[in-house]
């Protein structure tokens, strides 16, 4: 797929991609975008110009300021939107008055992507974060309850998502900075509330829900699939010295949480689909899907950044996951928990099975215990050391993936940010 | 305080209430009401006669179905909106043509309360449970980790105040039935996917957070009753045979959170102040609060109703709370997490120091092991035996105050919920 706009190689944004996104600019207010190369197209100037009055749905919610209203269309319909984006952007299909040879509304609607500013897409109401990843269940098992195995930790690890409920009001996008939480800490025994001395990262990845369920209904397994608008990646910080005595994670997470200002559209990730880790175990009929590539062979890379220098900190990949989304779904329903557009369905931390595979500080340094070592991206002889995060580090996911027929990338942006000092 | 509407002496809603709350009628779509004696005033209604106009508000917010907005005004204008509905309700200072004598704005905005459907008051967009009742916490020590004291438990529960975050889809208002929840047990060392077969109640009082925080900005505990827009009654339905095998709350209560139809006015409660449970142990500076009289002394109660007939299950008392929703405010802001309008924070279980006094089945029943014994509320010799709730029960919380003067009562309507089997 080849488009008449010039998409650099290593772009994230092929026409197998155009993920959605909030942005604005100088005379745009915060509108529903797609990303393509270099560019990002106004959904709302496209909506304007009577470009999807066809295609049989209320245009109307291409010009909120969020994506929920759209998302909850439901697959079907953003489905269709998103062939039509790609028959408007491709080289072989485009229809040169729609967009290609209208030079007005390309000039309204096609916008340098490094002119915009990026808003968090969705109004995320409620977040759900879960512990489904195979080597940080196992990598943190001691931290979380002392001495304790995975079986003991949690005696359903293997047999249902495990999750909590996270805070959806500090969800952040991407670029935003996350000042260093204040909060209670222990020493000599004693209460000292001051700030975290142990600030991590977790590497997450998430969906973000389109149509959602009504109060006292589930979503079976096998259809859970098509509640599913897209997917981001996530950045759970957290301050281990606060969750340490938390009974569920609370102040440690509540200061902040990441996500990327693209969201990738569920078509988009189809061929990167694999058999999650632990496939083939006896589950309880509720959770047996049907497919077997329920889970995403996604490598995600997580950078530190100081002083312009970027440090190679982590390589996860979400196929570590031991439940899918689908499975993750018809758990949190089966009681009649509604999902509603925006929710975020993250996976916690993605580590791998070896030490630069992990994917938080509370795994690289063994809780603090030992210095990590990073180098540098640039493959200079620079080295940086850290036991969990510093003041002025920036720290930054990425994950690029090759389409099959190798014509151009998919990917989410980057999922920024920097630690500042905390407010005392 | 009298009122030219005649207000029976056993009403909630005495003018030292005011209660808001969001109802329909028959020809009226969900808007804001505000409940006296056995009616309620349309308060979209009122501002579209411009009774608020002079009041220095954007009063379209009293236009909008639920109490968001209104809410996020703050409390010095919340506050002059009451003063006038005082002032418009009490025979010594009601203004004949604004309303009293003023007969066809009385039939369009004063209507029946029997005739109006409650609906819930708030878009709560992010729940946050407590665990600070410490009765609750002593009794179910051993159920949350078993063997543990309560300092094992959480080594801060008298130096923070402890919390996770609740999911605020399924919070419902009074009357929604919950459906027995599907879920995980364990059995025979087996997962069994099926219906709770422990499903229990939870007697909380909550508030309602009126002005919010930024992120990244912290709210003083001796600012923080300023963010309080109001409290309601709120049942925490649990299944404890899921909550036993879960990392934290999430499908144990995430099946639905009822609370009560009316917001009481925080001004509403400030007689019934009294000091924490605990007060005067040292506290690290964040949470050292000035005012001395931080809870309050709101006697719960909770009654099981069966085949019209209601039992008395359980005397809670809010005092038995260790902290303050100025603490709890100061706490969950600390490290910047951001409040928003309608948010609720529930207190967790409040629990007294005898059995009868016992919040929820989990400690009545000791997690099911010893029948609890309820007497009926009508005096007559019927009984009722329970271990957790069956299908068909009503779990009711009613809370009534009295007014120093004597002169009229403040309550919460009932915060109702009946069990209904679970889907199949």
């Amino acid at each position: 797929m080849a488009s008449w706009i010039a998409i650099a190689d290593d772009s994230d944004f092929s026409l197998h991609n155009l993920p959605y996104g909030v942005f604005s600019c100088a005379d745009k207010c915060p509108r529903i975008g797609v990303a393509v190369g270099d560019h990002v197209l106004d959904m709302k100037g496209l909506a304007e110009k009577h470009v999807f009055d066809d295609l049989d749905f209320d245009v109307s919610v291409l010009e909120q300021k969020t994506l929920n209203a759209f998302a909850g269309l439901g697959r079907e319909t953003t489905g269709r939107v998103r062939r039509r984006l790609q028959r408007l952007l491709d080289i072989r299909t485009s229809s040169a008055s729609e967009l290609r040879d209208n030079h007005e509304r390309r000039k309204q609607c096609l916008l340098p992507l490094d002119s915009v500013t990026m808003h968090l897409p969705v109004d995320v109401s409620d977040y759900t974060d879960f512990f489904i990843g195979l080597h940080h269940a196992q990598n943190s098992a001691d931290f979380l309850k002392k001495g304790a195995d995975i079986t003991q930790l949690m005696p359903y690890f293997w047999e249902a998502p495990a999750a909590y409920h996270g805070r959806a009001s500090s969800v952040v996008v991407s670029g935003t900075p996350v000042h260093r939480p204040k909060g209670q800490i222990r020493a000599n025994e004693q209460a000292v509330a001051g700030l975290s001395q142990q600030l991590d990262f977790e590497v997450e990845f998430a969906a973000v829900i389109g149509t959602g369920n009504e109060l006292g209904s589930a979503i079976d397994v096998d259809q859970a699939d098509t509640h599913i608008f897209g997917f981001v990646l996530l950045n759970d910080w957290s301050a281990r010295d606060f969750q340490k005595n938390e009974i569920a994670p609370f102040a440690s997470k509540n200061f902040g949480t990441s996500i990327s200002p693209w969201i990738v559209p569920f078509e988009a990730l189809e061929p990167f689909r694999v058999p999650p880790t632990g496939a083939g175990r006896p589950l309880p009929d509720y959770l047996a899907q049907k497919v077997t590539n329920s889970v995403y062979d996604l490598p995600i890379r997580a950078t530190l950044e100081v002083s312009s220098q970027k440090y190679q900190m982590s390589h996860c990949n979400t196929k570590h996951a031991i439940f899918s989304f689908a499975q993750m779904i018809a758990h949190h329903t089966r009681g009649g928990c509604p999902l509603r557009p925006g929710n975020l369905l993250a996976t916690g931390t993605m580590s791998g099975p070896t030490r630069p595979e992990q994917g938080c500080f509370l795994e690289l340094s063994k809780v603090g215990t030992e210095v990590y070592e990073m180098t540098a991206t640039d493959f200079s002889e620079r080295k940086l050391s850290r036991t969990f995060l510093e003041d002025g580090d920036t720290v930054e996911f990425t994950c690029q993936l090759q389409s099959s027929d190798g014509s151009g990338k998919v990917g989410f942006g980057t999922c920024r940010g920097q630690v500042l000092p905390g407010n005392e």
